[in-house]
């Protein structure tokens, strides 16, 4: 066996984030679930952003933002996901590519156009996001490089992806790939609604490939049917050997399996702007640390440090140094 | 005669912006020229785009964006100019409707792509510009609706467009148009290096058509042969009813032909970010004035606001409602 020549190689949904204000009143007027995402057909997204404000286009995609923080502290990353070949398509490509991150699939020959997630943002910095998928359902195991799979220390999984049944299907392709070359598989849940509808699935998916299981508290009540940290914890170590669940302002907790729970302090950003991307930046500060060997304190702080940048900006891809900051915070 | 139920038309590039971090050095490796506007090909956009940190794509154009300012400050507004039927179109289109402005002009049906502008921002906080034109430079007098001009108390052209042919005859129609109607046509003119390749046109242009003619100082340089402000005035007033110089934190002057010249203050920013689109909501804030008919004085106070607005943030446009912020200070 070699060394990882890669940090982390994210699966994910290859999205273009279509970020604008908007109150409370837009929201319900639309039936959009404040601080959710909810998946719309291309009737729906016409109508929605027909609807919104003045826009801002960023690219986006919870993996894919997570790779973006990975190489700005640092890290080598690649990145999977389908985009179609229009302008937002190589939008997404280059600002993937202008990071370092190799990013090769295939992009979509026919069929619809790239994925945008269109997020209002509301006063209170919460966002709110209706995602009409596009091209990013179509990842299938063919994309799934296994070159990159052996060569990165952890591949990292986005729960949006689990319920497209031929993207499943790639993820248990790359887990394979990755045990086989004896690297670590990483999911994050994504979404409370998703882990309900996917809950049977979810469970037997994550106790036979996952190593590290990433969860806000809603995903892991959803997950674990517990509220309680200890029942939370009993249950996470029968399922997988590192859980780590995200606790917005009150921080986080990491729960090996064999071992004790380490609390982990969120840090307050300089000022809160968007939430769009919090846990996307938290998973790849722990990424980042795990596949470096760190310890679970430094591995939840660097988590930390990259969800208070990413939060203190409209966007969710980081437009500071992440490595510069963590180096000044005496983490790395 | 009727009164105008649009207070100003803008004809311009439509164009999206790719704001993008950069270093100097950047800049003399691709031989950009620092604060300027350059037109590129499609290759060279390439090129450069390759190269550039990731970026935020935000809705531009010159006149666009004083269009944008323009709803900001509670006017009516309309916007002339050519996309593509493209993502980047789609964009464009949508971020100018969802302020209340009329934008109904036809999208290209083959060819070139929507113009996309590549600015690179220095830490000074300078904007330097590549523009790939695309389908913007196919404005023709067929896109000059006729009952947009004649309603619009004045029309507003961007000298970027007056180097292409067709859309400088585009620029004689809608000017004939207003003159007919009893309306005004106002003209920036946008970059010295445009000024000083279509000198002759240009003077020519502006003694039969413009009433209201705007430049930064270097343009007016450009334009006048002059530097001294002395000098600047007798030359403009020769060929236009009113001219406005901006000098930047120097504040700016209205040049009246029959009048004494007024000196503006400039607007001390909360913060400088970017000074992409100071000079385009400068010419928002004083177009809106004259359209309502107000005094010179609050006129260059409003574009002197309006300017502060746009330059505190990244992007040309403005983030807070600059009526309100026109309200605050007392000028509205």
């Amino acid at each position: 066996m070699y060394a990882p020549s890669l940090d982390v190689a994210g699966v994910g949904n290859a999205i273009v984030d279509v970020l604008a204000q908007a109150d409370d009143a837009f929201l319900a007027a639309h039936s959009i679930a404040k601080g959710g995402m909810m998946l719309i057909d291309e009737a729906q997204a016409k109508s929605i952003y027909d609807a919104m404000a003045p826009g801002v286009e960023i690219s986006g995609g919870s993996a894919a933002n997570s790779i973006a923080c990975i190489a700005s502290l640092g890290g080598k990353g690649a990145f999977i996901g389908k985009v179609s070949k229009d302008n937002l398509g190589d939008i997404f490509r280059h600002d993937l590519k202008a990071l370092g991150v190799a990013f090769d699939t295939a992009p979509l020959d026919k069929g619809p156009g790239t994925a945008r997630c269109l997020i209002n943002v509301t006063p209170d910095a919460q966002r709110s996001m209706t995602t009409y998928l596009g091209s990013a359902g179509y990842v299938s195991p063919a994309d799934i490089d296994e070159h990159t799979i052996e060569r990165s220390a952890i591949t990292f999984f986005e729960g949006y992806l689990f319920e497209q049944p031929v993207a499943r299907e790639a993820f248990v392709k790359a887990c394979r790939t990755a045990k086989r070359a004896g690297r670590k598989a990483a999911l994050t849940l994504s979404d409370a609604g998703c882990v309900d509808r996917q809950h049977t699935a979810l469970i037997a998916f994550s106790k036979a490939h996952v190593d590290v299981l990433l969860a806000n508290e809603r995903e892991a009540e959803a997950l674990f049917g517990a509220r309680k940290l200890d029942d939370i914890a009993a249950k996470a170590r029968t399922l997988c050997p590192l859980t780590a669940v995200t606790m917005s302002e009150k921080g986080s907790v990491l729960i090996p399996r064999d071992g004790d729970i380490v609390r982990i302090a969120a840090v307050k950003p300089e000022r809160l702007v968007d939430t769009t991307g919090a846990g996307d930046a938290y998973a790849a500060g722990l990424l980042f640390g795990l596949a470096k060997g760190m310890s679970l304190e430094k591995c939840g702080a660097l988590g930390a440090l990259s969800a208070a940048e990413v939060i203190s900006h409209f966007g969710a891809r980081p437009q500071t140094n992440l490595r510069k900051l963590a180096v000044e915070a005496g983490i790395l």
